[in-house]
């Protein structure tokens, strides 16, 4: 596949004024050079107390606006993911005041990978875990109509960092347009991530993605769609799972009970300080919601694939 | 494996001042002679209408209690899934006040299935859809510490009616046992049900189901958890899957919305009436928790199994 053109320009919100760096046909494949989440403030040598200093106004920088000729409101955006050139770094961190048990881990922390861009073989997590891969986009979206800058943080109707794991390669993702030409941005590429991304972070890290465009008219989404052309889970799944769950009339504690006992149960098992526990959870282990109609209590499981650990 | 005796008693709620029917050690193994959840009220030759007609009373018995020697309060009791004796007869049911779209679905609807209950091949939904089977005990549990007589149908920190899919065979429970004995009982029996269980109800089938028990001292768990013994979604992830999203601040929210478009998606694409299209996503499709962390808006996806319809 010939690549036309590389996008290096980034932006860090979403905001349907801003001009478009390149416009493409359906059919057409565009290349972006998608930095980490914390848009260049880390690296290899960055300790904990650095999450202390980020500006978060340059969090989770996002490539284009993109306009795809043809789009337009009510239509939806076609993407498929084509490939990633992943940069083989990446890091893990728990920044405070962020994460689904922000109140219990208030520390900053931070754990760096390393990985082989090309092999992409697990991923070790100093000497608790190798952790399989699977890159994908966490932001990816179009334009809101509603006029200003919107925050690039929330996923939204139109998308954006909705930190789905499985909009990896092969799979189609389908965007409502809402504006004339889509606007389209991409970035917060991730090297791994379970469904939840609990600690509030996945594998953050840098990579070249590969993306091609269509346009699907007048299909008028409620909210995105994709479709996988495969298995999502088979390379977490082949030991099983230790699962723990959460009962109760609230989906979010649900989740929040399921955490803190797996955390518990991988401290207790392995002798692995809680906040590694909290960020490998992130990384690989996945949130279901087994049973949401057993009124009053759903049942909430957080599923951790035993292989990372044996 | 010998049995070394099969539970035919039943009870229609958790009550720990009911008289064990039965006394097991650690190591013993039971089998469980189960009902589907309507008590065998319904039949392979039941209408919907006769939904309207169910005593709720008679509802979802479990069979036991089963004592455990040895269990104690703080334990936790491990119930390992050996093995299941299907009966190839099942329903699936819209029960009108039931179910994740209870406000949009008003009407009583049954679907009929046949199976072959020793090749456990895919069970035909009428013309639209062939469902991969995976049987498990959707209500397993123990008495609550709590006097008196608690529901059947909400699951609770004892477990009961979890509606977990992969409590399967070779997967271990591990319950948290309350009173003295465990006061252990099974039931609600299906061949195949997606995680969330949107429409309310599974391939509700009655089987034998044989298991074995074991007690962890001083376990102190907060909830359930349970150990697979494998991969958990291999019966359904060959052709990959069509996914819908729900984004917004409240889970409950966006499960609805993600299940909302799925019904939607199926009944365009392949002209299935929106009754049977929920239903469907009932006993195959699964509710996953893609991201809970960026605040103020989560993603909720339901992964529909594309073999199904293929």
């Amino acid at each position: 596949m010939k690549h036309a053109h590389t996008i290096h320009q980034r932006h860090h919100g979403w905001d349907n004024s801003l001009a478009a760096v390149a416009t493409v046909a359906p059919g057409d494949v565009l290349e972006f050079d998608v930095l980490d989440a914390a848009g260049g403030q880390l690296g290899p040598a960055s300790v904990a107390e650095d999450l202390l200093r980020l500006d978060f106004a340059a969090i989770n920088p996002v490539n284009g606006p993109v306009c795809v000729d043809g789009a337009e409101p009510g239509d939806a955006l076609a993407v498929t993911v084509l490939s990633f050139a992943p940069s083989g770094w990446g890091w893990t961190a728990n920044i405070p005041g962020f994460g689904l048990l922000a109140d219990q881990f208030p520390q900053p922390a931070l754990r760096l990978w390393q990985y082989d861009p090309v092999a992409l073989g697990p991923a070790m997590f100093g000497r608790f875990g190798r952790v399989p891969l699977k890159p994908f986009t966490g932001t990816i979206g179009v334009a809101p109509a509603a006029p200003g800058a919107h925050s690039i943080v929330p996923p939204r109707r139109v998308g954006g960092n909705m930190d789905i794991r499985d909009i990896a390669v092969g799979t189609t993702l389908y965007l409502p347009v809402e504006v004339p030409g889509a606007l389209f941005s991409v970035g917060d590429t991730h090297a791994a991530q379970g469904d939840g991304e609990v600690c509030g972070t996945a594998i953050e890290s840098p990579m070249r993605v590969s993306l091609q465009f269509d346009v699907l008219k007048r299909e008028r989404l409620e909210f995105p769609r994709f479709r996988t052309p495969g298995p999502v889970s088979r390379h977490l799944d082949g030991s099983g799972y230790d699962v723990t769950t959460g009962i109760g009339p609230d989906l979010m504690a649900g989740a929040r009970a399921a955490l803190a006992a797996m955390i518990d149960l991988l401290t207790r098992r392995h002798g692995m300080p809680a906040i590694d526990a909290y960020m490998l959870c992130s990384v690989c282990a996945d949130l279901r919601i087994s049973e949401i109609v057993d009124a009053p209590n759903w049942t909430v499981a957080l599923y951790f694939p035993r292989l990372v650990l044996e």
